[in-house]
């Protein structure tokens, strides 16, 4: 049952936007930064805003039963061997988050220990659904009472994008050849067992559960996207703010908005993946991502490329001079508007 | 007389992109970050890169006669104030330079002392022309002699954004109307006249220099961007790379490169800006910028935030591990691939 999310402080929302209008630039022309740092106010409850200080890369890594069907580029040995590597700090994940002053915590979800085949079978039974997405919750209760004011959730596992894009067709409708991707960088026979998969996956899910999301992601999802389902609701409960990274976050955060309205005020897009189920996970919860470098990795690599804009927003909120406090000019150039026949 | 460009190192971009190949991630999946990287090292001139350490804005400070055409949306006087807020550390660029690990110098390219106003006369004489052209040249000597490894050229003067318009239209043969923009956010009447300022430095310079870039500069131009023109050549010269910021340098960035053709292979393009002769500009360039964030403000800001991005594709490359360090199989799945009649 998931806890109740809480609302962004709208005060500090308009405090910060009211502030943006007196600093010493033309009004807009910080663009998206001016919005953002006005979202940071809001999940700060504070005008000005704090520096993020502790921000926390979360990598729930979890193995597929899908893997198997040949959906994915690697082998499924590759997830245990990636989270040697996270452990080992040679990952990609690794050196972005050295680079954005972030911690890196990985949570080994049933590595080696597949869900269920997804074309085949459930994912996840109810108990395991249960303990994975109560698994989420907790992780945001201990990161957040050890000071944590930031979250970034990353994924770790072969074939994860398949379930992924299964849970995002499955709550909007929509055909398995719209969502499907290529994933780690599949080809084509490789894209027709995906695009297969999902549609049988989809086939079973729409006779057991339908469109809801929390059935989705036990019936065609796995133990992964249930954890970040449960991360991305329980932050929203503990006024936690959220980077969101790619396919498998956005998947699991479209579940968790359809779960608990309201969760996806506390989440700002990182980053735009290559994968067509991220974008329409992204289009629904009416996020637009800060990033748009055509990453396709995950591990939360995207979400902490876009922290130095999050944190500039907020510094440039913070620390910028105001007309008043520069004694620079904010009014109109009226004295200089020729009359209409010098201008002609 | 432009300085001689060098050509970045195409050996130490193909070991790059060799390297890229070998680290613990599916090819490409970190998308525009690995050619990014392979730029740092093209222009380092080693593989693995570094990461830039002495990063300098350089804001050229300059008023435009045109100002006193009612073009602006502030008063030239602001030109002025703002440089005195550049000093006091209130602006933008102080706070985002520090964000990124930058230093600011701020360049008195005749602050109160207008060029001429385009739509009547000549922006500078000849000599004016040589000597902002020659300024931009020497603070790059300077710069890189002290040991500057990544320039940010940035701009602050009110008017800047009409002759910055007049140069691309005049270089590529465009219409008025289609490169003229809000600038600091301007009403309709006041677009009307820069519309009509612009179409007539145009007529002006058709007659006397045609689409040569230099002339433009100096007919329809102004110091700032003539100085901007010398720093991004000699830039080239000195093998030092830069990041675009938006429209005003780069429209000294494309007389540039019709000055010195390959200079532009020192630089990548930081920011979208919403002016519409920047996106012409850069296209003529090949250039296609990091963010998208809807800045308008200059000064350097937008390649300022940019700069986390080049530094982090430097650090993947750098510090990532490759499949063999790592232990990471990265063998296709084949073994994994069903037989045609499990997968249907």
């Amino acid at each position: 049952m998931p806890a109740q999310v809480r609302n962004p402080d709208e005060n500090a929302r308009a405090q910060a936007l009211a502030r943006q209008a007196q600093l010493t630039k033309p009004a807009g022309a910080l663009g998206r930064l001016e919005e953002l740092s006005a979202w940071v106010c809001a999940v700060q409850g504070a005008c000005p805003p704090r520096q993020f200080s502790r921000i926390r890369v979360v990598i729930v890594a979890a193995d597929h039963g899908i893997a198997a069907g040949g959906v994915s580029a690697y082998p499924p040995e590759v997830t245990a061997q990636m989270v040697a590597n996270f452990a080992a700090g040679g990952a990609a994940v690794n050196v972005l988050a050295r680079q954005a002053g972030a911690t890196v915590r990985v949570i080994d979800d049933g590595v080696g220990l597949a869900s269920g085949r997804i074309d085949r079978e459930d994912a996840l039974s109810v108990a395991d659904f249960d303990a994975a997405f109560e698994l989420g919750r907790a992780i945001v209760d201990e990161e957040v009472d050890s000071g944590c004011d930031l979250l970034i959730p990353g994924d770790m596992g072969i074939g994860n994008t398949t379930p992924a894009a299964a849970v995002v067709a499955g709550i909007l409708g929509l055909e398995p050849v719209v969502v499907v991707g290529r994933g780690t960088g599949i080809d084509d026979a490789t894209w027709m067992r995906k695009t297969t998969a999902i549609r049988d996956a989809l086939r079973r899910s729409r006779r057991s559960v339908g469109r809801d999301p929390e059935g989705l992601l036990r019936v065609v999802g796995g133990r992964d996207l249930a954890t970040l389902a449960g991360l991305l609701i329980q932050a929203g409960a503990r006024r936690t703010p959220v980077i969101l990274d790619g396919v498998v976050s956005c998947a699991a955060a479209l579940a968790a908005e359809r779960m608990a309205p309201g969760a996806s005020a506390w989440w700002v897009a990182g980053t735009r993946s290559t994968e067509p189920s991220q974008a329409k996970a992204l289009t629904a919860l009416g996020l637009d991502p800060l990033l748009d470098l055509s990453l396709r990795l995950g591990e939360g690599t995207g979400a902490l490329l876009a922290v130095n804009l999050v944190q500039a927003a907020a510094a440039t909120l913070a620390e910028m001079s105001t007309f008043t406090e520069a004694g620079v000019s904010d009014k109109p150039a009226e004295a200089n508007t020729p009359p209409p026949d010098e201008s002609a």
